[in-house]
């Protein structure tokens, strides 16, 4: 091909496009519709305003960028590849393929740059909010006068698709709440979605719906008109009141001429003939993933970005000197580590815990443990979907986080997608351990996040109280049955649900240190007894499952239980022995982390030959690959019913009774 | 206490007030805030406007009342037992209590008169959404010049839970697309929930918001003024082209004088005293549960109800003679009953299928099914979240629904959840087996739903394509690991996953044919091969498990498989024959149906004694419950990765050499 057109003369979208359409049609998969529509807005935000630093995308200082709608990695992973990160032409070759750096959606820690997994519409700029948040948060508690040590934009590109999801309104709402300044959205208003054109099933005027969230709306920018969407970002910065959405129309797959505009462009390769064509249309008359050095030393973040962070680096070593606590307790939020002495408060917590041998429900236990641990940690950050008098996830120095961006208990409404999601961009900015409760149930309307969080091996911790048919009244609706086996079965979650005091206390220390992924709680709306444990026995604990209280002899059986349930396998147990049978119990307060022991302590807790029953008041699927075939899980495979919880266990055959005789009709 | 008061100058709402404090005093459990704040908004609507007969609450033609604030059920109970539906005061004295008809929550089929089941916050709304888009589209196709046959209202109540929920976001937004007219919605704007004053963190103009959508919006009623009431409910209802939002500016537990406009009030009892301080502030001296007959006579509606049935039945008669074939068509589908011929026509498309014998995608076969099963059912009323072209859940009949009420293809838009709800509040209204497609992934995004259309026995189809990793370059965001077996979980739901273009129909047919239940449709994206079966082998599909392949021979093993790893399971059953192991191949399309099958049958599908290995590409804990403890699984208990399909199925072992490896290190 000639390369008669100046490459100078040439907007640095078409990289953009370039690269986009090349990928995706080596890819033979992919979508070039969005980068193309969005690179000229692409170019304006990364190339006059971004502040990022290709060499280290983990500085704290950065602006975060968020691609919202992430099927338009290629969007993304040219900007990287252009402005200087880690991502090398082979790695765009390799677009979509196994072990790849550019894999289909965006991935956070497989490509240097990309700050959340986004691909399922709606919870990028969900994440955003929280990183905003976070930022908004920081600033207030770490800035100083003459020190701005954190102060930066969360930038979000979104489709339309996110805007009809549900979600985007919880989280909207909430920024506008919060007033999010420095939260700055590009709406993709390109009128087309995967069905067509959107007239038929999106028509709500967007403009005024950011508005009624107190949003600051700039409308109809030309999303192709560099100056225009210059002004636009100027507009948006000077706002230090309210988040900014900045409409852009866009025409999808721009650049390609017989196909742009039309939702054909939108997930699938352009074809060889309209690439051609593309490449004539836009006078970028390179060969296919050519870019010319003019365009990739103009679009050359590395210089500018290390100069950035360096400005940052001495700011902080002034604020450092001045500051001297504050910037050492800075640096080991945004790590994540956990104070120094922090083994030795749970511990102390944990023989506090013994002394005292409470009964009370666990979700009462939940907040003592916060409680207990939330003095040490100020980056624990709370909050509940509207339901703080129930979930008990607030605590004595609980403060309400305000407008004003002060405060560590979030109120987020009633809203648990959302809040689950901003609970994800939270841990995603640094600096926070952010946790969110409902009701177990609702973990449903929040599900998606929660796998996402575990996806993005992600410090979330979600708290799910009222966690089974025990919270009464209510009734089937509110009554978790197959909920807790559902979310033991995402990958990488770990999900608890303790029995007492101090295995409730354990399982939050276990949240809170576990680094590289998210937690899910289940806590009792009823009283259960506190267990007494030697010390080896509250150590196993951690071990997700451990023999709780051995047989008195040769055991004929074994029960496994977990929460409320081991109460009545203690008691099953107790009368058992009456009997002269011997069984033991074992309390299984976090299947995940039992299934990942070793073989030996895994048969050690389980003997093989040895006849088992586990017990849950919820579905028993989940429960066979403990029991097997030969034995009997006690559980609920049906809904439940309103009345109160004690009605409720005697009559789906929660009772020692009922125990005893299957036990007994097992050996 | 006296009764000197005139009962008949009292408001009739304070009859709903009594009730509901003295019936969560006596449940010791209950939400009396917002009965008591709605009761005068309950008493306008339903003594004034409602169309309805307490005698028959099936009647085609009432008006539907949702309760989208399902937590307020004593305000429900109160004027299904006041107006004369079959609820007793016993009834009401039996609130929350197993068994009764008087649940913590409305739930249908409970309680006469309980139109769907709430609780679960912004569901109610969508379901009404649906209710009122049945009823546009149902008058447009049954109504005829003269014979209004299908002409009735859908009320809602509903909190500022229900307007923070994502979902009521996406349903509102399509109610002001269709211009649903008669769709009238009572927000009880009174500024509290769970968590207090709203201001923290509800801050959205909500009249703008709904302006956004296309509503009629009417601001700032009094909601305790019955004049100002009446008039709101007469301008919507006079609005022929858009949906309407009454804005009602309510007290929160109105009549308790000590604790009304707290959250205190919002779910928990008043207490003895404030109930007395109540009735004395109310000027109700009657004892609890006690209504003056005054009062049960003023609001007594089971004559005008009688009459206004009767009115409709001799239109309806009318029209019968008018329109003979359409008013049976109507009769048939609102009782929801299938053509007569349909047991015949699903025999002959599956002997058309077995000629075909095709390979193609799960998916594609799924829209073969539809197109065959389509023509013969006009109540099939399809849709998806804007993945038509993935999901292939369009057919060549398809017609797109549009404002003025015509089509039997719904665009929902990228709003998975609200899809879901409005899916449900199709079949709640009657007349209509709608289903709505997406990828299977976003099941998660509407989860709740899917569970209350099990709850609620309702026959909603949802039809879930890409199915597994075999989805490819999308990665893991896209690619479903859990979600099958999370599905399985849900009680009363059936999952399907065919394997090939017959069970594809099949699991088609099953779902129509299942009247008091929903179903999943789990489909693949990629191409699958046809198994050829006899024609007992056939039938046995619809059992949900079956013999798909005979060992030749004494089997030495049982491979159990679905969908895309039928195919493997065949290939290894092969393979292993000719190295003389003998193997039998069991489809378990349909874990849920192949679980309720008789003892018997399930023992000769998997004979005691005979290893057993389970292949699906996704979590493996469901399937210990076949195969036990010395089985095995061979499945995927991690995220997934983005690469093309094939490159995925072996990097994860999908293999025959790896199927039989494992047979052989088991025999």
């Amino acid at each position: 091909m000639s390369t008669s057109v100046s490459a100078s003369a040439l907007p640095l979208s078409n990289a953009i496009r370039a690269l986009a359409m090349d990928a995706v049609q080596k890819a033979n998969s992919g979508h070039p519709g969005a980068p193309m529509g969005m690179a000229d807005i692409a170019e304006v935000l990364w190339h006059r305003h971004l502040r990022h630093n290709p060499a280290n995308p983990h500085w704290a200082g950065r602006d975060r960028f968020v691609l919202s709608n992430g099927h338009a990695s290629m969007l993304l992973y040219s900007l990287l590849h252009l402005t200087g990160y880690d991502v090398s032409l082979d790695d765009l070759k390799q677009f979509r393929q196994l072990h790849s750096k550019t894999p289909g959606h965006p991935e956070i820690g497989y490509t240097p740059g990309v700050e959340t997994t986004t691909g399922p519409l709606g919870q990028g700029i969900a994440n955003a909010v929280g990183m905003a948040l976070a930022e908004k948060l920081l600033a207030n508690e770490f800035n100083r006068p003459g020190h701005e040590i954190v102060n930066h934009y969360t930038y979000v590109f979104l489709g339309d698709g996110c805007l009809m999801e549900g979600i985007s309104h919880e989280v909207c709402s909430l920024a506008g709440t919060w007033g999010l300044s420095k939260l700055i959205v590009f709406w993709d208003d390109n009128g087309i979605s995967i069905d067509g054109h959107v007239e038929g099933w999106f028509t709500e005027n967007i403009p005024e719906r950011f508005q009624a969230y107190g949003w600051q709306v700039i409308s109809s920018v030309d999303g192709h008109n560099p100056a225009a969407i210059d002004a636009a970002i100027g507009q948006a910065q000077a706002d230090t009141q309210r988040p900014t959405l900045i409409c852009c129309k866009t025409v999808i797959g721009k650049g390609a001429p017989n196909k742009q505009g039309g939702h054909d462009v939108h997930g699938a390769p352009l074809g060889d003939a309209e690439i051609a064509a593309a490449r004539v249309a836009l006078g970028w008359p390179y060969a296919p993933f050519e870019v010319p050095a003019e365009v990739y030393a103009a679009w050359d973040a590395k210089k500018t970005g290390a100069e950035s962070e360096a400005a940052w680096q001495q700011g902080f070593a002034v604020y450092a000197r001045a500051h001297p606590e504050l910037a050492a307790e800075f640096t080991r939020r945004m790590a994540g580590d956990l104070p120094a002495d922090w083994e030795a408060h749970v511990a102390a917590v944990l023989e506090k815990l013994n002394d005292k041998a409470e009964t009370i429900a666990t979700r009462k236990a939940s907040q003592n443990s916060i409680e207990a641990f939330a003095p040490k940690l100020p980056e624990l950050l709370g909050g509940s979907a509207d339901l703080t008098g129930s979930n008990l996830t607030n605590w004595s120095g609980s403060k309400a986080v305000t407008r004003a961006g002060h405060g560590n208990y979030i109120h987020y409404g009633v809203r648990e997608f959302g809040m689950a999601a901003i609970v994800n961009g939270l841990t995603l900015h640094g600096g926070f351990i952010p946790y969110g409760g409902t009701f177990l149930m609702f973990s449903e309307y929040a599900r998606n996040a929660l796998r996402m969080a575990a996806l993005m091996k992600q410090r979330s911790i979600f708290v799910f109280t009222h966690d089974s048919i025990g919270l009464g009244e209510d009734g089937p609706t509110h009554q978790p049955v197959e909920q807790l086996a559902t979310l033991r079965l995402i990958p990488h979650m770990e999900t608890w649900r303790p029995c007492d005091t101090v295995e409730t206390a354990i399982a939050w220390a276990a949240a809170i240190e576990r680094r590289d992924g998210p937690t899910c709680l289940a806590f009792s709306r009823q009283n259960l007894p506190f267990v007494k444990r030697d010390t080896a026995t509250q150590a196993a604990i951690r071990r997700g499952g451990y023999v709780l209280s051995e047989a008195a002899g040769t055991p004929q059986a074994v029960l496994i239980a977990t929460g409320s349930e081991i109460d009545l396998a203690l008691k099953a147990q107790a009368q058992l022995a009456t009997e002269g049978i011997a069984v033991r119990v074992v309390s299984m307060p976090c299947t995940n982390r039992f299934d990942h022991q070793d073989d030996a302590y895994r048969a050690s807790v389980l003997p093989q030959g040895i006849v088992r029953v586990a017990i849950e008041a919820g579905v028993t699927d989940g429960w066979y690959k403990y029991v097997g075939l030969e034995g009997a899980v006690i559980g609920l495979d049906r809904f439940g019913e309103s009345a109160p919880a004690g009605a409720l266990f005697k009559a789906f055959g929660f009772t020692v009774e009922h125990v005893v005789a299957t036990v007994k009709g097992l050996i």
